[in-house]
């Protein structure tokens, strides 16, 4: 496949305005522009495509989990058909290489395939079904059903990290989809391109699974007009972003304040904490500081999950691990970041730090590079220190970290529980560590959606128990995932069904489960 | 057992400061006020009684589900015996009868073993276990496990209409309490004394199951202040809460403006469709008309399910309707309502119904009653009427119901259409009826929780597969329930562990399933 980009917003049938102003892709590593230029909508635009996502829903919803199955199996495998050009857009315009683009094609590829599998298989709905007593005393029971339905139209912001996994047909959409919600996708910015052909590849599969023309739209829009028009458009019932904590929490203001409130499914900022603890760190400390450098280092930085903050106990064996953590970051060669601002907002970061006189406090390594090349840093500060200066408790997006050495549990509790909500925790320690710091395991427990016990959190696993969620502000609701087969439930409300004749109830719920879905019948989970 | 009331919080171990006014319970059927005065707490005092919650949220969280559900059995056994005195005191404080008194402590207590049953049995954390793959190519699969995990302390507001199933022990404190989080009651200040009854009983419980003090406290609070104080601390992680929609909708706003945004469930306003179909409508309309009242009057129309909206074909049929509909209620006993304000709030919504002058609006019975007692209202409206008077759509608390005649398909679908999120729809038809309204039905499917074939909403079944829920503005959150087991979930979080050692891992997610629940392992539900 060869796909020709058009430079517009992929809204099958509709006429749009002319359009707003035009920009393009930028090679981070040159700061060159690409071809073509992107036409953003007007905001007037987001009234139709809203309406033209509304009118699918109606149809959409009613399609089967093997009709919904084979739709994003059609994606995927259109994905798949456009590796190549997708290995070449995208390192062009995220300064990725090419390896990870094949990578993260698979693992886009892959999670489409798991919620095809999932709604295939059918059982998620969480079908419940309690049977009429009509002789009950006093009063008759009646038949009640439930089960989860789709929300309606849901608008998906693409992440700049992940310019597949989270973007065009990421996550966020795979899992509304497979929900039964049409989605409108605001593209990045940064990588108009890559959007476009994931873009063709979904609009190609509504066509040929026979979709409605409104399951989905991608629109290209500067600044945050447009994303603000989508969100406070009536027909949209739920968002899903991946971003920065200024990004997400202006979103979830606008979400609140419409006339009907929306979900708001936001990913935001995360420092990752990693606590090693003391036998561990005398035992395995250089071992692990060599593969800690590589997690911090992996796609320059540029993960949610990046490990930001390690926490050890002060002593000898500490600065074993920082002069070999160090010497492994120092040794790792400069590269380019995804985008100019991704860049700017890195060596703020690294200015902030680098001009602090604290107590306690020092750069270990610090090279901020020059023109499109940054490189890595490393600070280490007393747990006092790190207490003192909030600055040091700010994410810096990117190949950095920073070691908080502490001296007595008191310290360490002090810095656990000084944490915002995070992605993920992670605990190296030996068994007798864990019995020993069994309360900084459950702060750390308290403040984080996923906790590893060795190991780094980068690499998300795509499976049924992964949580990629966390308190505030890691994500907007703690209580959901981003990644897994779990997030399907974000776009999805229950539904009860009372004293229903068979015709109108969903198949999910009719007498002798036609579907063979797992079901709670009077309390026990059956398929029969 | 005779309960001695105090007049004060139940907040053990914890020495309040002196006190804030003091406010009495006050008999609506005569305004005579009840003995003894209650002491508000000052806002000061919140910071200690979240911080003992938050105390206790860390011991009561690892209780298993076994001593949960004992909990829970031990508060339901000591309201059963408290039984006379409830039946003595919240008819004084409300006006309901004796009998409702006693149904609803049944109805109470019910939820409480529901909720045992469903913690001792288990699997209702949704434990998910996808086990490691070391050897996967190019990279190994981690061990990964989830559950959900109580969310912390949680604040519960006592409705007025329901001083028992949704107050101080009811199905918000019951789901809260089962899913590990203490609970912190704000008593409403209609029924103060009823809620110390039930608040004795919750505090007996706790000692003698060995709980945390912190598990459960009861406050009284004049104004919004301490509500309001409750929500904003930041040890308090959710808020459940039954009420007025301007209640409810404040504390969204204080919520959705902490630093640390939290779930509020609010159950706010309905008016609950009921669409009569033609077929239906001419077959059996008296019958349903009759029916009607009786759903329309019960417990005084003070009901969130009351059906306050009924739509039906015009022509002979529906004057027939309205014939028998209007001289059931007029034949039903005037009465007193909860309290001085709800009274004076119906009248409001007569008056502002009475007085309104429009074509194709009439009033065909109106009894406001006079000082402590009212009686029902029926108003009759043409959808166009309907349509272009938005105060026929707002909700009047009582037992006053609103008859829309609509003249075809495009009426009828312009008045669902405009209806806000709903708890409930109901529709009568017969077969054909169904099968000719396809789009009506659906339009009424999308604006509410729970949708009724035949029947009416009041009267909801607790059980499995209800949902009590439904679009903003009837709830704050229509992904959630707030009676049934479901509405467990709405105070916890999925929680993820990875390559986590046997003893760092909740019973629930250890090998060999030691618990016995249902899990999902690898994709494949099993108890195995």
């Amino acid at each position: 496949m060869k796909i020709a980009l058009t430079g517009k917003s992929l809204v099958a049938g509709l006429d749009l305005a002319p359009g707003g102003a035009a920009f393009k892709g930028v090679n981070p590593a040159d700061n060159n522009a690409l071809e073509p230029a992107y036409t953003a909508i007007v905001a007037e635009d987001v009234d139709k495509i809203a309406e033209r996502a509304a009118a699918a829903f109606a149809e959409y919803r009613m399609k089967s989990g093997t009709e919904r199955g084979a739709f994003l199996r059609a994606i995927a495998a259109n994905i798949e058909a456009a590796g190549d050009d997708i290995a070449e857009r995208m390192p062009a315009e995220t300064g990725l290489p090419e390896g990870r683009a094949r990578g993260e094609t698979g693992r886009t590829v892959g999670q489409l395939r798991m919620f095809a599998a999932l709604v295939e298989d059918g059982s998620w709905v969480d079908a419940r079904i309690d049977t009429a007593q009509p002789d009950r005393q006093p009063l008759p029971k009646p038949d009640v059903r439930s089960m989860l339905q789709p929300l309606g139209p849901v608008v998906v912001f693409c992440a700049s990290n992940f310019p597949l996994a989270f973007s065009v047909a990421g996550g966020d959409t795979a899992s509304a989809l497979a929900a039964g919600c049409p989605v409108i996708v605001k593209a990045h910015h940064a990588h108009p391109g890559t959007a476009e052909i994931v873009g063709q590849c979904v609009q190609a599969a509504v066509e040929s699974c026979g979709m409605p023309a409104g399951t989905f739209s991608l629109v290209y829009g500067g600044g945050r007009e447009i994303g603000t028009a989508l969100v406070k458009d009536p027909r949209v019932k739920a968002v899903g972003f991946t971003g920065s904590r200024a990004g997400g929490t202006a979103l979830m203001k606008v979400a609140a304040a419409r006339p009907e409130p929306i979900p708001v499914y936001a990913e935001m900022s995360s420092i990752n904490p990693v606590l090693i603890l003391p036998e561990k760190l005398a035992t395995e400390g250089e071992a692990i500081a060599k593969a800690l450098a590589g997690s911090v280092t992996m796609g320059m930085g540029q993960f949610c999950t990046n490990p930001g903050l390690i926490l050890l106990p002060a002593g000898a064996a500490a600065d074993r691990f920082a002069t070999v953590l160090k010497e492994s970051l120092a040794a790792s060669p400069n590269g380019c970041l995804l985008n100019s601002g991704i860049t700017d907002a890195y060596r703020d970061a690294l200015k902030a730090r680098s001009t602090l006189k604290a107590d306690g406090f020092e750069i270990l390594h610090e090279q901020p590079g020059e023109a499109c090349q940054v490189g890595t840093a490393l600070y280490r500060a007393t747990a006092t220190a790190f207490l003192a200066n909030p600055v040091l408790a700010e994410e810096a997006f990117g190949p950095s970290t920073l070691l908080i050495t502490y001296t007595n549990e008191d310290e360490l509790l002090s810095v656990i529980n000084a944490q915002e909500g995070q992605l993920t925790g992670t605990i190296h320690g030996t068994d007798q560590d864990l019995k020993s710091n069994c309360r900084a395991g459950y702060a750390l427990h308290e403040r984080v959606g996923r906790l590893l016990f060795g190991g780094f959190p980068t690499g998300v696993e795509v499976c049924h128990a992964m949580v990629h969620g966390g308190p505030f502000p890691s994500t907007s609701d703690g209580r959901s995932t981003s990644v897994g087969t779990m997030a399907i439930n974000r776009f999805t409300r229950a539904m009860c069904y009372q004293n229903a004749p068979q015709m109108c109830l969903p198949e999910e719920l009719k007498d002798g489960n036609p579907l063979g879905i797992v079901r709670l019948v009077d309390g026990n989970r059956t398929k029969a």
